[in-house]
Order: structure tokens, then C-alpha cells, then sequence
């Protein structure tokens, strides 16, 4: 792989728990790789001006601890030698114009803005790059979510961003689109024949995509309770999965045709009545249980939450695309906390055979089933049937594994990894385009608001299982169920 | 796997290379792996009076060296002690009292007669057999090819076989159709909702069979001149496996439906016009040229062919099938002797994608391609076009093996044995019907004709090599080319 332009990348919120878990452990990576221009340069921001010693320092204490894999001492000097420190405090234009004025002498070179820091502050930085001319074509700008809580907020913070930037500078980031089994389920769906015929309402029974937690809200009670299931997964990373399974092949693999097909499927999403939240939506809440081998409390036992809380922190719910390829298709979508395990998938379960023909004595019907697997481990397996070797003609379950790192014998890249490089490269095809994300809000809102007024309080479901009851009702009413490893 | 029932095995030529190489070897391993009923005898005949010890003596030299795996000194003994040897004339009805005789004291079992013969014996030892009341209808023959040599003579194998056997009892034996890897195809097809919608002309660019040996005429010149690569190979088991590839699915497994949909084939096999013999077939004889590392002589040159023989060593031509499904889509089949490789294989090339989105530097088309290889080794691969891991978005041909002798971890078994177990079991499914071999004489007679009329005499290919150029031109006149391990 070729290596980036030179670039600068300036990390606001640099001392943040994102920067140093996920950001520079993953340039460091594409660093050893040899991925980043030579000129690549790394300045953290932080709010206190405590030097670039003591924030090397941080760094080796809380940034190396997660590299994971390929540490070496060599190469993370060489790229600790990338990294500079400035102060910037989001309300003062002097330290926005030292900014400038330490990149200056680079000016013109591809810059990105990582704003890991809170959305409210989204606006102010923005206005104050621009006011010191870090607005210019090279800049772009990350965007870590939530990216509001309802449309109205979603529509105030791009619109105050969009004053300062264009739309093709803005990269609003979901980092499970930058999973390697993500981008492979594009490859195999459009870079073969076998898939693509397969892939619609004839041979396809149900979607599932799920992204299950085995965490609690852990230390962030205050911002969870605000939220809630729903917006925290589901209006993003799951509905982005969404439209990576349902999309109909692009006429080409730029951003803005990929995320025009996106879109499609967004405006395709049959809106909810309020009979449809009570029918096909289930919300729940974990109480005490067990997670890890440990008892754990319920959500209205951890710290910041209200007693009367009705914040969900479970979502099930059946979506349906109301359009020629998908209609009568449940796209069944899962996500929650504390719950038996911490996994991310795809399921795309195929219709069963039409007639049996092979003898099946324990008469349970195996279709076949196509499952991606984003997390913990990123695999795609293809579940079907082949003969027993031997004599008789008996079948029996198996699976492909269509996962090709050992074949390739190549480095596997982390997400924020590949998603940082397409920054620097400019490429936008992995990043929410602002009209994907008014109309996700746009589907999302009559579920949260009939929620919010609905007299049903949420289920509840023993921490550390699938869920309540009710979700594994909501797929039989289809004759589904949720797919289990076998 | 449940035992047989309890039978009897009468091997005619019990002297012969069939039943040593391959007919005792495949016995062996079924009794050791306890899937013959403890009351099942196998009783060998040969001409000469040789008694019971010289039997065994000769097993001991010509058999047990083909057992190429989990040979036990144990079992082969307990298996020795099934066998009885009894002198047989074909000519000598008293010797057809005596095995009545033997056999007597347990009539009414199942009773096999494998007639590892010449043919011209097959009308002889029907009659006989029925003289002495052996063909009642426990009684099941089993019949190696060749079943004539044309139409005609093959009718009248057939006619003569009838008069004293009823068609149910007639095991037309085609060792290719007993592989596992051919039965895994039918169960990869019919087991599984993925593979047959797109096993048609509107997804299958073009289906190849292939069995080519690096052996050439060997001590069988006086035979092989007689018959040739089209009557030895394409007649029976490269049409059966076309057949097998090509059927509808039927409404269930039992041997005459299965036998129904592949008549249904080879019924609407395009017929061969003298112009289409001269466009879509190629005949061609090896010369000299290199087998194994070393020099091997051409055809003319092995040992009892005449100086102007014409017969073909090597055949490689275009069927296609007039039915809905198959209607455009060419079926190249080829096989001949002294080839560079000893392989058969089966191999489906889906039609490319229709729009390519993702960057090709190379140029080349990497369409789907299915490859079920019966010989040296059995395996089904499937090929396809994966993401390589990384950033970017490149795409690298790989295959799937969809042979799951490693998942299931059970002893694959020969397809003799198989076929020798289902001809005990009474299951008909893997042997030719009568019609059958008839329709595809028919097929094949107008291009044994024109070739004998034609003054275009046979092209000819260097020992050791892929056939002639013919061959490949053959298929690039429809932008194909033969597939070759990648």
C-alpha cells in the first residue's frame, strides 16, 4: 500500500480516553506499517498547557498499553518523534491563532481536525479554525458521535459546522464501518456473481444485525441515561449496517454514490406508527444479574441514574425496506447492554430449501445463512449443508470460513486505523454524509416519541442474558430466531 | 452406518485385475469398518480349478498390496474367511448346478453376481445363471462396461440380459458416479437454497469436464484400438457426470426419479450434424513425447496398433442442452490418455459480474467458478474474489474448499466400495438404467460416423501435454479456456 500525502493531524481532546485507547495506538500502527508520509506530523491539543514531555509521558502510560500487537520499541520512538503538544482551550482565539501559526509553515498540506471531544463543542472549534483560516481546502474534519440527540439538534450541529466547512471536508466517523468484515461483505456481495443474485427478497428470509454489550453503562450513567439504546446504537452504527447489507450496487465506488445508495435505503425505511413502536419495537432495562462470573447491579442501581429512569438499554426491533429488492424482508435489529456476551453481527438468514429431498431425521430445518462477525473477532462464515463422506446420502451442518487473514498471511488493520487513513487520503466513502444522518433521526423519532408518552414502561431482562422474552417473541411472530453460534 | 443385510457376493473373473485391485480391496474395507453383515460370503470363480488356498494365496500377492489404507492383519483375516473359491466355465452348466448348489443351502438371500468379465460372456452367464434358478429376484447382476461398442451391440448386451433379468435387478456400474465428490455435488445443489438458482443459463457462463490420464494404451492396444476415446470415456461416465451436473432437481432421491431427470439430459443433448462433428469436436492421437520424466513412444508406435489407425486417444468437444435451464450454455468435455496430468474434474464458470466496481490493475477476469475434482484427489473448491486485508480496497482470487473430509473426520471410502455397498443394499440410484445408455449411444453414434467417413484424419498432441491446440481453440471460439489449478 502506498503511503499517505504529508499530512498533519491535530487531535482536539488529545488527552481524552479516545485518543489514547484508539487513536494513537492506531497511528502508531499505520506508522510501523510505513503507511504515513515521512512528513506526517501529530499535534495533540489538550486544555492544560502541560508540555510535550508530560504528554509523551501520558502517552507511554496510557496509549502504549493498547497497542496490542507488532509493539516495538524502535519504531514507537520513531513515531513518538511525529507527536507535538500545544494548549488549546476551545473559547480562546490566541491559542486557535498559535495553532495556525505552528502549522503555518506547513500550510497548504492536508490538515485534519479530530474533534474527540464533546459535540457541544463541535460548533465553537469550528468557528474559531475558520477564523484563523483552518478552514481552507486541505482541512478536514472528524466528527466522533453523537451527533445530537434528535433531528432537531443533529440538523443545529451540522448546520453550525457547515457554516465554516463544505460538506466534502466533514468526516462524520462510525468506526464499525471501517471493520475489516464490513468492507469484505461489500467485496463478496460486488466483486462476485454468486452473491449478488441471491441478495433480495426471492432467496432471503430475514436479516439480523446485532451489537451486544456484555459492559453496564460503567462511569457513564450521566450521558447513558440521556440517551438510551436507540440513539446510541441503533440511529447510527446499526442502521449504517443496515444500509451496507441493503444497498443496491453502486455505479461506482465513490463516496458519494456509495452514500447516495445509503440514503436510498434510509428513505426506503417503512416509517412507525404508533402501533407499529407497541408491535414491533421491544425496550427493556438489565436488573441485577451476573457478568463475567460476577453478580452486577441492575441499571437503576448504578451511579447518576434516576429511580424512575425509563431509559432503555436494550432495543429489538423489526425493521422493513419498502422497496422492489427488500419488501416483506424483516430486518431484524438487536443491541443492549449487559448482555451474555460482547458480540457484533450480521446474520443474513436464506430461505430454506423449496422441497426437501435428503433425509432429515432430527427435522430441524438448517437454511443456509450467511454471518459477518465485527466483534470480538471479525470472521464470515457461510453456513450450509454437505454430505456426510461415506456411504448413505446424509447431511450435515458445517460452515466456510470466507475470512481470508490466514490465506493472505497479511497485518490486519484495526478500524479507527484504516477509517484515520481515509482521512488523510481523502476519501469519504466510509463516512456519514449529513443527509444519511437527518434521515436515520427522521426514522428514528416516532419510535422515541411514542416511547417517551407511551403508558407501557419498558421490559426488563437479567443482566448478562440475550435480552427479555419479548425479543425472541418479536422474531417468531416471523417464524425467526435469533441466530446462535453453533 | 447400519450393516448390510445378509448376502452373497459371487465375483465372476474372481481371477481377474478388477476383482483384485479394486473389488477385494473395497470388500476389505467395508468388513473392517463392520459394514458387512457377519453372514455375508463372497464367493470367487475362475476357470482354472485352482482350490480355495491357491485363491487365497493369490489374493494374499494381488489384492492385499491395494489396500492403501488401515490395513489390520486381524481383519484381513476374519475378512479371508468369507471367502470361498469355485472353478466356472461359462460354458459348463454343471458348473452353474454346483454354484446353484453352494449357494443353495442360504437361497432366498440377497445374491450378487459381479460379472467382471468380457461382455460377449454377459448373455452367456445370464442364461445360465437362470437355468439354475439364480436369477430370483434376490438376485441383482452387476455389469462393467464397455456395454458394446455402438448402439446396436449395446441393444443387444442389453436385450440378451432382459430375457432372464428384470431391469430392477441390473446394476450398470460407473465407478466415476460412486465418488464422493460427485455426491457431495448432488448434495451441495439439492441440500442447500444458495447454489440452484444460480445453476442455470442465466448465472453459468460454461460447465467443463474433464478426465484426462497420463497413462497411455498400456498392455490394452488390441482393445483400445478397437474402441477409442469416445466409446472408452465420453459415452458412458463423461456423459453420466454431464448428467449429474445438468438434471433438474427431482422430486425425491429414489434410483428411477434421479434415473428420470438425467434420461431427461441426455434426451435433449443437442444432436451432432456432420458440420457440427467438424466444428465442435476435436479428435486427436498422442506422438511421442515425455510421460513421468521420461521419453514414451506416440500411439503408432504402442504395441498392436495398426500403422494407419485413426482411433482417437484424446476427444475434446461442445455439448449443449436444449432445454430451458441450459439453453446457450456450452459443455466442453475432454479426455484423453498420455495427458500431462492424471486429473478429472468437473468445474462450473459462473458468468462474470456484470459491472466491475472494484480497481482490476491485472486485467484479468476472475469469474466464480465451482471445481468438484473427482481424480487424483476428491475436492470441491469454490473460487472467488475476497477483499485483501488492509486499507484499500483490492480484491484477490481465492477458493473455498467445500470438502469436508477434515471437518467430518470419518474414513472416506472408494467409490467401488460405495457402489458394491449399494448394489448389497439393493439402492439402484448410482447405476445406469438401460434407457439410458441407449440415449446416449444415440448421441455420440453420428460423430463415430462422420469421424469414420471423414477425410480429416485425427490432429495429434505430444505425449505428455494438454491435447492439441484444437482444443483450446475449441473453447475460445465462446471466450472460454479450460480451467487450470491456480
Amino acid at each position: 500500500m502506498a503511503t499517505t500525502p504529508a499530512f498533519d493531524m491535530v487531535l482536539f481532546g488529545g488527552t481524552g480516553d479516545l485518543v489514547m485507547r484508539k487513536l494513537l495506538p492506531s497511528l502508531y500502527q499505520a506508522h510501523k506499517a510505513e503507511l504515513l508520509h515521512p512528513e506526517g506530523r501529530i499535534v495533540a491539543l489538550g486544555r492544560s498547557d502541560i508540555g510535550r514531555d508530560a504528554y509523551l509521558a501520558q502517552m507511554d502510560a496510557q496509549a502504549r498499553p493498547h497497542v496490542k500487537n507488532d509493539f516495538d520499541a524502535a519504531a514507537w520512538a520513531s513515531f513518538v518523534a511525529r507527536i507535538d503538544f500545544l494548549k488549546l482551550d476551545a473559547a480562546d482565539a490566541a491559542d486557535f491563532a498559535a495553532l495556525a501559526a505552528h502549522l503555518g509553515q506547513r500550510s497548504g498540506r492536508v490538515t485534519v481536525c479530530y474533534l474527540a471531544t464533546a459535540p457541544q463543542l463541535f460548533s465553537t472549534l469550528c468557528e474559531q479554525l475558520a477564523a484563523v483560516g483552518l478552514n481552507h481546502p486541505q482541512v478536514r474534519v472528524v466528527l466522533e458521535k453523537p451527533l445530537g440527540h434528535d433531528l432537531a439538534s443533529s440538523n443545529d450541529i451540522n448546520a453550525a459546522v457547515a457554516r465554516f466547512f463544505n460538506e466534502d471536508q466533514l468526516y462524520r466517523i462510525d468506526h464499525y464501518l471501517g471493520k475489516e468484515s464490513v468492507q469484505n461483505l461489500m467485496a463478496i456481495r460486488f466483486g462476485n456473481a454468486l452473491f449478488e443474485p441471491l441478495w433480495r427478497r426471492e432467496w432471503v428470509d430475514n436479516v439480523q444485525i446485532s451489537i451486544a454489550e456484555d459492559l453496564g453503562v460503567e462511569a457513564r450513567g450521566d450521558f447513558y441515561d440521556k440517551t438510551g439504546a436507540l440513539r446510541d446504537m441503533v440511529q447510527n452504527h446499526l442502521l449504517q449496517l443496515l444500509c451496507i447489507v441493503a444497498m443496491e450496487p453502486p455505479a461506482s465506488l465513490t463516496a458519494n454514490e456509495i452514500r447516495d445508495e445509503k440514503l436510498k435505503v434510509l428513505k426506503a425505511l417503512k416509517p412507525f406508527s404508533a402501533e407499529d413502536v407497541a408491535n414491533k419495537t421491544v425496550r427493556a432495562q438489565y436488573k441485577a444479574g451476573a457478568a463475567g462470573g460476577r453478580p452486577v447491579v441492575g441499571y437503576h442501581e448504578e451511579a447518576n441514574i434516576p429511580a424512575d429512569s425509563r431509559t432503555e438499554t436494550f432495543v429489538a426491533l423489526k425493521a422493513e425496506i419498502s422497496n422492489w429488492r427488500w419488501a416483506g424482508v424483516p430486518f431484524f435489529l438487536r443491541t443492549g447492554k449487559r448482555m451474555a456476551e460482547r458480540v457484533a453481527e450480521i446474520v443474513i438468514n436464506f430461505r430454506d430449501v423449496p422441497h426437501a429431498l435428503f433425509p432429515n431425521p432430527s427435522g430441524q430445518s438448517f437454511a443456509n445463512r450467511l454471518v459477518i462477525r465485527l466483534q470480538p473477532d471479525e470472521s464470515i462464515r457461510l453456513y450450509f449443508l454437505a454430505k456426510e463422506p461415506g456411504d448413505g446420502m446424509r447431511l450435515q451442518p458445517t460452515y466456510l470460513n470466507l475470512d481470508f487473514q490466514s490465506m493472505f498471511k497479511v497485518r490486519r488493520a484495526d478500524a479507527y486505523e484504516r477509517l484515520l487513513l481515509d482521512v488523510i487520503r481523502g476519501d469519504l466513502s466510509l463516512f456519514m454524509r449529513r443527509d444519511e444522518l437527518a434521515e436515520a433521526w427522521r426514522w428514528v423519532e416516532p419510535i422515541l416519541e411514542t416511547w417517551a408518552t407511551s403508558p407501557v414502561p419498558p421490559k426488563s431482562y437479567t443482566a448478562g442474558t440475550w435480552g427479555p422474552a419479548a425479543s425472541s417473541a418479536l422474531l417468531s411472530r416471523d417464524g425467526a430466531a435469533w441466530h446462535e453460534e453453533v
